[in-house]
């Protein structure tokens, strides 16, 4: 059992790390995005170095006291907040490790700290030529660590990966407080297994991560985006591959966005409109990066003049300025705002076999329909399988009105993603929110795998206490 | 300690198995390509099903065996073989599990059992359009089980990525006879540790591979291959930086070749020969996959000519039918053999950060000059960072009068290296071969992560004993 993170440990640890390291947390420290749980914590510690972070780490080891890492605060599932059933941890933000290490852009490679906001990842890489393509949402606020714990997904997936293929190597602090120095800036290293594939995506229950080696890449020679009314999910799938085909290593974004969408945004008071009258119910942003020597919008008109002869696109608009791509994009990124005005009564953050996907968004909202009259929302990274398949209460109801059913709505919708061979926890991970999930479909081979990895590298269990594995 | 695997163990082991899964090894099955160990083994398993490989696993397990995961037979650290010295295991061979499970073209996924020769991969994916893009020297015999455990590189890897980052997910049977099934075609999937990344790359010592889903990608529309006369191998990865910005996204090889292999190639008796005389110093082998809507020789034209331009490139030849393209890429898949043929006193595959390239390839041969006289074949694959950078006998001389300086030859360049930032097992793995170069180079913090997972996961030390980690 581990212990609280008391004064008198707090008091003692103070003496062995510099004035004004350890500070009563401040309540944005303790809220997560959804407001699904108040957290707690004894203390709140703001390293400068990396072997700061390894003193504190050893110290809570040794008084066996819980040690929550806290990025930018962004997760949806709870990994960053230890609500109050249990001892109050120590939590550690890593905000004050936040300095660039080097940059190489002749190698594509930047070596950041772990508190960097991702947004300033990206200021770094533009600023000598490159691009670093992980994007999200949040990323004016996250911090590239935690992107690393969470193997954060977004908006670019399709042509770059998810955040853990933009890694080279990381640096970090296991849970006995060891230094793991593995900050490579090698493309091909197979000496040894692969510490940081494991760190990455176990959402701080294995070591904190404290800096990281990340891929660059040269900036496109130009962007280009289309809104595109498609008639049907299959549709849509049948489009991701001609495009994939006819724009071979060009399609950067692929997104499906339902009417409901709309509707949402207009309901909760956003001027935002889709470019169609009537607004179709189904289509796809669909973006290409461009090599030079292709012209973007003739390029673009290839693929849509393809996708309209093949039946699989029935209408569209091409941007032909940035301000329009950015109008398209925006309409994508705001639907997540509207989604949270409107008030989920369970949100789904699921993926799917491509071909899986449109029987499942044919039969899911039937299997629901016995629990209570609900609006869905479907939308996402099609491209990667990734669908956001929301579920809310009809107009002028509140979703207060189905907070009975909101776990059987849950367990149905991921139920039938288990059985098509789908993940329930696609791009947020599994924190604290998901950990039952995790127990109910996880492969029992790979859990009990997890768990003798869990006991061999943190023994006393203080890293992230009941995350992931509970 | 292990138990040798007798024959009381094989008749026990028989009698669950179904008859003529047990066999006597043949002899390819207990040597490696460059004949440095004859290998042992008390019997050849060659198991039908993921359940037989199970079985086979927990009976070795129960009676204390060592298992040594037999492959393709094509690794170059001796990872699949084991020598004399300690007790005979039982060496399993999955050649016998070769089917393709499914090919998803729409989703571009295909799966396949572990005992596929990677060559046949590569068909199962050209047969519905796609691309499977590993490939190297050895694609005809290997087998993808080892590829995969090892983590293959090859001459794709600038463009596509190691073979890790081809594989969707993994079916694998783990030290204690569990089955992991993690045969997920899914692009994102955060539920739980990446298990899969795990396993890739542990050649065999946490675990045996049993199939694989794996990524596929759409066919290119055209290739087109140069070579190109540098003036020095910074010229050459100026160029690659160039190319890599003309042709974003389109650079699928970057070779590095010294003038020593095509003497190599003469003095060992093929009949081939560089389109320049003289041969220049240095080329580069430059391949570009385009998208359609490219002219290929136009594009890589542009290249040739910026390259020129800059003083980057001072010759070339751009090959302009698929005959001079296979003729360009035969010179640089031969130098292997050639240098087999000559036979080298020390073979080195390390990756450097780009930068410390050049570095390195100017400081190493006076490095090693006080130790003999020697010549340097350095060539590979310059855009992953990866050289295979062996030291051979002077003209007339054999290998064999240098054998008392071999291991000092090593020790001295993978010291350079590591103090570069390298790593000295970049594409072939640790094996046996380089377990000291592991303990000795290896950070200490990632060594003991390893040492606690492998004995986690494999307590009585059953799987691929000696390999890795010693």
């Amino acid at each position: 059992m581990l212990n609280p993170c008391d004064t008198a440990f707090v008091d003692r640890l103070a003496g062995e790390l510099p004035d004004g390291t350890l500070s009563a947390p401040e309540p944005r420290h303790l809220e997560e995005p959804r407001g699904r749980w108040p957290g707690q914590a004894g203390v709140l510690a703001r390293p400068r170095s990396t072997e700061e972070v390894a003193r504190i780490v050893r110290a809570c080891g040794e008084a066996r006291v819980g040690v929550v890492p806290y990025s930018g605060g962004t997760g949806l599932v709870g990994g960053q907040i230890m609500p109050s059933d249990g001892p109050a941890p120590l939590l550690l933000s890593l905000e004050r490790m936040s300095a660039l290490r080097g940059v190489w852009p002749e190698e594509n490679a930047l070596v950041v700290e772990a508190g960097m906001i991702l947004a300033e990842v990206q200021a770094e890489a533009a600023k000598v030529g490159r691009l670093f393509p992980l994007s999200l949402a949040s990323e004016g606020s996250c911090r590239i660590g935690g992107n690393l714990a969470a193997n954060a997904g977004g908006t670019a997936v399709l042509r770059y990966g998810n955040a853990r293929d933009l890694c080279l190597g990381l640096e970090a602090v296991l849970p006995d407080g060891t230094v793991f120095n593995g900050l490579t800036r090698l493309r091909k290293d197979n000496a040894g297994y692969d510490l940081r594939h494991l760190l990455i995506g176990s959402e701080g229950t294995l070591g904190v991560i404290t800096a990281a080696s990340l891929k660059l890449f040269p900036q496109p020679a130009a962007r280009v985006v289309a809104l595109l009314s498609v008639p049907s999910p299959t549709a849509a799938l049948e489009l991701l591959a001609l495009s994939s085909t006819r724009a071979a290593g060009m399609v950067s974004g692929f997104e499906l966005i339902h009417r409901m969408g709309f509707d949402f945004l207009a309901e909760s008071g956003f001027d935002l409109r889709a470019p169609f009258d009537p607004v179709p119910e189904w289509l796809v942003l669909l973006e290409l990066e461009l090599p030079a020597g292709l012209e973007p919008e003739v390029t673009m008109a290839t693929v849509y003049e393809a996708g309209a002869e093949a039946g699989l696109v029935t209408d569209g608009v091409i941007a032909t300025s940035q301000a329009q791509a950015d109008a398209i994009w925006a309409l994508r990124e705001t639907i997540p705002l509207a989604n949270r005005k409107v008030g989920a009564v369970s949100s789904h953050d699921i993926s799917l076999p491509l071909s899986a996907i449109p029987g499942f968004i044919a039969e899911a909202p039937r299997a629901i329909a016995d629990l209570g009259a609900f609006r869905v929302n479907c939308f996402g990274h099609l491209g990667d399988g990734n669908l956001h398949w929301n579920v809310f209460p009809e107009r002028g109801h509140a979703k207060a009105e189905h907070e009975g059913v909101r776990d059987e709505v849950k367990r149905v919708v991921h139920d039938m993603v288990h059985a098509l061979g789908g993940s329930v926890a696609a791009e947020h991970g599994v924190g604290r929110l998901k950990v039952a999930d995790l127990a109910r479909y996880g492969d029992p081979g790979k859990l009990a795998a997890m768990r003798a990895i869990k006991a061999a590298l943190d023994p006393v269990g203080i890293m992230n206490p009941g995350a992931v594995l509970g």
